[in-house]
């Protein structure tokens, strides 16, 4: 069988996303393309309505309100589209035509959440970090008490900074949580919204997690576009047309293996372990500095640089010999960026670690 | 050889859609999700960005191009949110906001695209065969010539109808081809917006295909959003943000059946062929009748009931018994539905045709 063949050399992927899912999650995803449930038909050609595929996909639904202890009063819908198509959708389900909507800066992607939102209406943003190159996480404002709702990113990609604790909110608040979602403990009864694109931690590309909670809708006096609107979502328990089958199935696998494994509790640990490991050689080896302040620094994607950019093609091809992937920073940061989500076992990070010990004996 | 790894029981898979793949489209999809073109990884956990995906993607693009003949002056891109977004998007894109579109309503799709219209600005359905229950395709009505766009939808999965031939349309033409694209000869040059969402003849549930004529943007004095404005996909050549990669390889791939097979003549002789068979059976078959008119029938989906409705539980015994899966009607229509897309191969519509002399013999 194809299928229960593992790749002849072993990669360590630390690709900023789509990224690293579990082995064995790759497995039983390529059995579905053939044999789904043992119904000798591909996942690929069944009808979303048939009773295998509603249940998967209410399967996905209940781990994930296992798995974040969601409390009773939210409704969890799988959506199309990224994070991207939910820049626009917060605004027109949430923000009242003469509302204010508060926005926190923390980078590219907060950046275009924000760009959406004045689309359609009045939108501050009441605090950035971008002055700075967006190497942290702004604290110490004043969330206006007026306004429709607070929206931030619980983790920048980009710049490798990530909120290590999440402010005292009073409006509705919501969540970019792309790039962490599930992959550390947090009180989601803080939160009014919660979205992730699931391409990081939860699946792959192709579909979005909506995390809604009841009795926030409905209140903005502005005509939402039937898809655009979560109302729309909730009452056909995300089936209102064709879902990414495919997509929400792999990433009902990527939770199964979550909860099997310990669920948050033991990603959690593992995490903060393959972050220890990561940041406790950067900052021991001289060739290295980080970019992101340490205080904000994130624990799924490090970002470095090299400090003598002249040895970039040694480092590069050191990574390259010992099977390393995807540590390119993003351009307009360039540098590295070691990507460390779920699935990444901590033997890839010991393995990147090794190859910066080395790096550091022979050019040093 | 699509052949060459069966599933131990063959169904004959009639489904509507998601409906079904070529087999060896669905092995090859099998063997990406755990070694994609041989990078020892998973195509479910590479960046999109990455060589390998950028130039598949470009592939599947010059695919479309290739088998619709399309002129020189088209974009071609892959989307998400499937047809029911493009119910929005064509509005937003198209409809000025002193201008009026003009629909043809043929059923329950162009129903719901005609209600997003609406939320947007004037919109005028031009012809309806809704008061015959959507039995037909309304002809010889007259096209405004100040509308800004005619909106039709080529096939309706529901009722069993196609178009047989287009209109001759002076203003721009946008067509719903989400059921019989890549079925049959057309004339693309006519149009200047095609759309289709990929889980019927293209590909997997999850992405969704616009072909848009260059020039026809920028002119509806309309804010656009970001993520709804065509002209963000094709400036990132739909990479604007993370595109749905395994959906747009599966259609890749199935667009490579299609070609290597002999491309849109292949299968259009083909399609004809299966529903000579089917709806020569049921017209002199006594036990059955048609929904659709007979000059609009559809060659994907083929609408018909039983006389005797007390004899359901017995033929569905036989299409069971026979393997044959699918063939329920829509709840909205009642009785049975053949879909029978482009992979679904004669012999499995010889299989029905059949089990419904067979049941005619037994019970007529």
């Amino acid at each position: 069988m194809e299928t229960s063949v593992m790749p002849a050399t072993k990669v360590h992927n630390f690709s900023a996303g789509p990224s690293i899912l579990p082995q064995e999650v790759l497995q039983k995803a390529a059995l579905a393309c053939t044999n789904f449930n043992n119904l000798n038909l591909s996942l690929l050609e069944v009808s979303h309505r048939s009773k295998d595929v509603v249940e998967m996909t209410d399967h996905a639904v209940s781990l994930v309100k296992d798995l974040l202890n969601l409390p009773e009063d939210y409704d969890v819908v799988f959506l199309q589209g990224g994070a991207s198509m939910q820049f626009l959708m917060v605004p027109y389900n949430l923000l009242r035509t003469d509302g204010t909507a508060a926005y926190v800066n923390t980078g590219t992607w907060a950046s275009k959440a924000v760009k959406e939102a004045r689309g359609l209406g009045n939108t501050e943003v009441i605090a950035s970090s971008e002055m700075q190159g967006f190497n942290h996480i702004p604290k110490g404002y004043t969330i206006p008490a007026d306004a429709d709702y607070l929206h931030i990113t619980s983790n920048n990609t980009i710049y490798g900074t990530q909120y290590q604790g999440f402010p005292e909110c009073e409006i509705p608040f919501v969540a970019d949580m792309s790039s962490d979602i599930f992959s550390r403990r947090f009180d989601a009864s803080k939160f009014s919204l919660i979205y992730a694109g699931a391409q990081k931690n939860m699946g792959p590309a192709g579909v979005t997690l909506a995390i809604i909670k009841k009795g926030i809708l409905g209140k903005t006096g502005r005509y939402i576009p039937t898809m655009l609107n979560y109302q729309t979502h909730i009452d056909k328990d995300s089936m209102f047309n064709t879902p990414p089958v495919f997509a929400i199935y792999v990433s009902m696998l990527t939770l199964e293996w979550l909860k099997s494994n310990g669920g948050i509790d033991w990603i959690e640990a593992r995490n903060k372990q393959k972050a220890e490991m990561f940041y406790g050689e950067l900052d021991s080896n001289e060739m290295f500095e980080g970019i992101a302040a340490i205080e904000d620094r994130s624990r799924m994607n490090a970002t470095f640089l090299l400090k003598n950019k002249n040895l970039e093609e040694d480092f590069n091809k050191m990574l390259k010999e010992a099977n390393i992937s995807g540590l390119k920073g993003h351009r307009s940061v360039g540098g590295f960026r070691a990507s460390m989500y779920n699935a990444l076992p901590p033997e890839s990070v010991q393995v990147l670690v090794d190859v910066m010990k080395e790096f550091g004996k022979k050019f040093g």
